[in-house]
């Protein structure tokens, strides 16, 4: 056997050099909104979808041609498309295409992962093939949350809890590092009544305040798929496309 | 009466940008150990402390006579007088003295709060003192964790929980910021058994293995003096001496 592998959660990109490991699997996540879109995207049949980092880019590549999703602070932008809902990337959109993507917080955090071993898309809808895909590995997890501009968030905490919890039942896996354990003792408590707990976090007071929390109970569901969506040479494309 | 007074917790100084508020009141923890020490040394008399970032401002100190504490890493520097356990700072050495004071993550989270109205040094054994001092002061409250190198850290955390937890208690006090309820959720866990919970917490495997863990049990001790450490104008004096 070999060494423990670690499991380790950063709370916001801002603090991502202090975590940064390029021997790990990185998992981001960004519940409300990108990352369950991204993956709502795969099971929707999506062919590849590039993550861009600022809104000119974003409408550069539509001047090319390309559909574009691309929002900021939750509102689609004039010359995209659609924006950040995971309903926007319905099978009538998305099916067979390429999609570029900008979202205030889910892009970059994409990009600042790259460093890492290999980046997966992480949310509640994929998150047992997720640790499943971890622990047949021989890799550290570091997962790291979006955040909001910078800032700490509760759901993207408590999706870090739930997928470290799972991964650290597994045998040669192990942490010492705080932000899992407070992670995984906030998703112990919000887990008990996730929707009311969920009700109280800041997204969801920024999303309601646009009509756009519709979508918060569909990125709480969990396991709707087995696809895990990587980002690789610039574009997200399906790891496992076989399943 | 006036508008809410927002409280709210910045995990890390290296997303205090994110969290900056000049019209607050800063409380900044580091509860393992340096603020903790900063109250005891208070506690015992201490006339003066004046914070330094770097090792080669506290030897400069040294070298014209002062009076020096400072540690990186939890180890005593050859140079200084003693080093960041708060039963170094006993009566017999710091009363009526005036002392300069080098840390690891401490003193640099107080210079960077120096930017709010009024910067607060905060630990267990000052809490309810804090809080009382907040709730009649017609401002918001930030509580700066000083973390470990930039990483959140679950002691500092749970201080920031408990002392939020106190002062939203008050008429006039809310929160819309999810690392507060964050911090308040992780205390109600943590607090039903406070010494199980913080012996499985990253600093304390760092302090044992120097052997420096004895000081925990009374770094969580509450409410053992009136007193408030405040950083004013490059050097921290008591703001209520008279109590």
């Amino acid at each position: 056997m070999g060494k423990n592998r670690e499991v380790e959660v950063c709370f916001s990109p801002a603090i991502y050099a202090s975590y940064e490991n390029k021997d790990a699997i990185v998992v981001v996540t960004d519940i409300l909104r990108a990352s369950s879109a991204i993956v709502t995207a795969f099971m929707n049949g999506v062919e590849r979808l590039i993550p861009v980092g600022t809104l000119e880019e974003a409408k550069a590549y539509k001047q090319k041609g390309y559909m574009v999703a691309a929002e900021r602070d939750g509102i689609v932008r004039d010359f995209a498309d659609f924006g950040n809902s995971p309903y926007n990337f319905s099978k009538e959109r998305v099916h067979g295409n390429e999609i570029v993507y900008s979202t205030t917080n889910g892009t970059h955090a994409i990009h600042l992962a790259s460093s890492g071993h290999e980046v997966l898309i992480g949310a509640y809808l994929n998150l047992t093939a997720l640790a499943e895909y971890v622990v047949v590995s021989d890799r550290d997890l570091l997962i790291l949350c979006a955040g909001w501009k910078n800032k700490f968030n509760l759901e993207d905490s408590l999706f870090a809890g739930a997928l470290a919890q799972l991964v650290l039942r597994n045998h040669g896996f192990t942490t010492i590092c705080d932000s899992t354990k407070g992670a995984m003792d906030l998703y112990n408590v919000a887990k008990q009544d996730m929707m009311t707990y969920i009700d109280n976090v800041a997204q969801r007071h920024r999303l309601k305040k646009n009509g756009l929390d519709d979508v918060i109970e569909y990125c709480h569901e969990i396991d709707r798929t087995k696809l895990i969506p990587v980002f690789r040479d610039g574009a997200i494309t399906l790891i496992n496309d076989s399943l």
